[in-house]
């Protein structure tokens, strides 16, 4: 996407040192940083520290981090036990989306079916670097097919924007390019249908007030941020046509694990008949399970993201103290909506209902059963 | 309530200089500060900006104002209709609450009965003063009621805590005493019940994170602060047995008013099987209206109280802008829960459903039909 002028995405590869190289997110929309990762525990600390974050560009980092662990200092080189230990710390750093085990595993299969150290590292970058352009090209198709839900609607509300509704930030920078969720809204506002998005602040830590409100305010989309408790408020008053989210990890049978708080706004949208559409590529489809509520892990972080916030305040950032001193807080990251919510999902090669049966219609080539 | 050894209510008329105070909220629970209000444009800005909130204590506010307005600096005496206009000024200072037209009204009609200045001060006093004590009582017996649920839920899972989770602050500070939907809660935990309860941060003022999280503590009763996106997903994993919330708000039918966000949790309520109740006393009832999404006023703020986030940082409360540099945003400040999706009513009278009938039953000296 395009920033102040500069095509960038949130992670590439710099090829004048050799190294990955991410936009920091955890002080945007206030301070652009770039940072390089040299070690996979610099990887793992990006990924878990939510410097980089968002189920596809999760799934990147992870796949660059095989690259990584190969080419850093005191690298072990050919011994295969210590390759294949690094690879699972790795995978290990984030529970919930599936994104990064499966970027992982790609490159990690990719790297074994070499045999000299210098072919290793080669094979490691080619397959992270098509994963990235597969992700960048998944979610251009995904705008692709989302955006005729939202041409349907703006033909029924001709002359008015589009409200759409979205929740944390599954936009480019979550992504590679594009986005998921915002990957249909950026492709109708290009085709100049207007839209108007609601942006849920996202707490603990306002992804959709720092950073999706940043993107669409780059793009020049019209946008609205609000508290997460505003949406159902807003849908009962007919300011909300449709809701789109992204995922970081959906089942076989289509339960959706996102940001905490998306499964409340998908019960709105339901009691108020609004369609609610969650848009995903191919990798962050689980395969392997099917009850989401039973089986996918919901990391727990630390408290201290509920008892402050981090904002800007004299040319800084810093973070307040909102509760009384060590006041007990939980901070549970994710939570699932069960497929019975979901009007649908929007995927690079098209879209489809929830139900296992559709999505294997969609994906016959991936789907598993026990 | 107890504060670190004192006994202390929100508000309190000062005999010895006659004066209405308060606690300022605004600063709990980092700074413990007083405030006198001795103007009616003290006592709207009090209101207005949330030194006080709370349905029942802004009633009891709008009552001390009416004495306050007879007794200011410069007050007009006799002059009935320049207290009918300040009066009204008085009424209008926030539009959701009920409580707030109830309090000004009671008084205002007292004062009016009186043919001198002197006894229209002290019948204003009078019936502030009372007006407090009855709502101190009401929460009193919210609490004796409520106490039923609790018990039976305690019956159930012996040995272990009644999980409740409770949206904003409907506690003492909220009321006069006890609170509304802490009463049952505080009650319970007196009568020596294992209670804990999940408080909801209650973005964007966050008085849960602050007040209800302060209260609670002060009291020695266990909880948790979450943000407002984790209810749905407690409920999901059996985390909660029950949910109680206060209202500013209520019509005659049922329909609920309260801090933006309470709908979503109602909502998860249902969705899980998991009693959600509303504790109220009898002036939160709106007798005139039925329809609360089409009839009660919704407040728009500032929407400032979202781009930024109060806190405590170096021993000084500042804030911390979260958004980009003037990023639209919308601060709806409360929803409307249809009574549908209402379990019950716990209020000074005791329990009853959230329908017209039940609510006409329970208070027939109240109920006016079109």
């Amino acid at each position: 996407m395009n920033v102040d002028g500069k095509q960038m995405r949130p992670i590439w590869f710099d090829k004048d040192t050799e190294t990955v190289r991410v936009i920091d997110q955890r002080f945007l929309p206030h301070q652009f940083i770039i940072k390089d990762l040299t070690h996979v525990d610099e990887v793992i600390h990006a990924i878990q520290e939510m410097v980089v974050r968002g189920a596809p560009l999760i799934g990147a980092t992870g796949a660059a981090g095989v690259y990584v662990i190969l080419v850093q200092e005191n690298n072990q080189g050919m011994d295969d036990t210590w390759f294949s230990r690094e690879c699972g710390r790795l995978k290990n750093a984030r529970p919930t989306a599936t994104n990064l085990r499966w970027g992982v595993n790609r490159v990690q299969a990719k790297v074994l079916e070499q045999t000299s150290h210098e072919s290793r590292i080669q094979a490691a970058l080619t397959e992270s670097l098509a994963i990235m352009e597969e992700e960048a090209d998944n979610c251009r198709q995904i705008g692709v097919h989302g955006l005729t839900l939202i041409q349907e609607i703006a033909a029924r509300k001709p002359g008015q924007p589009v409200n759409i509704l979205t929740h944390c930030n599954a936009g480019w920078l979550a992504c590679i390019e594009y986005g998921t969720a915002t990957a249909p809204i950026y492709t109708a506002h290009d085709a100049g249908i207007p839209v108007h998005v609601w942006v849920d602040e996202t707490r603990p830590l306002n992804q959709g007030a720092r950073l999706t409100a940043w993107e669409l305010g780059k793009h020049g989309i019209p946008h609205t941020v609000i508290t997460d408790n505003a949406g159902g408020h807003l849908m009962q008053h007919d300011q909300v046509d449709l809701v789109i989210v992204g995922t970081d990890r959906t089942t076989r049978a289509g339960d959706v694990a996102n940001k905490i708080g998306t499964y409340l706004k998908a019960l709105a949208a339901r009691d108020n008949d609004i369609p609610f559409y969650v848009a995903l590529p191919v990798s962050t489809f689980d395969w392997e399970i099917t009850d989401g509520i039973r089986d996918i892990p919901i990391e727990e972080r630390n408290p201290d993201e509920i008892r402050y916030v981090q904002g800007w305040h004299d040319d800084a950032i810093i973070r307040v103290q909102i509760t009384p001193e060590d006041c007990p807080a939980a901070n549970h990251a994710f939570d699932v909506t069960p497929a019975r919510l979901v009007t649908g999902f929007i995927t690079e090669r098209g879209m489809c209902d929830a139900s296992e049966n559709a999505i294997k219609k969609m994906y016959p080539d991936q789907f598993k059963t026990d």
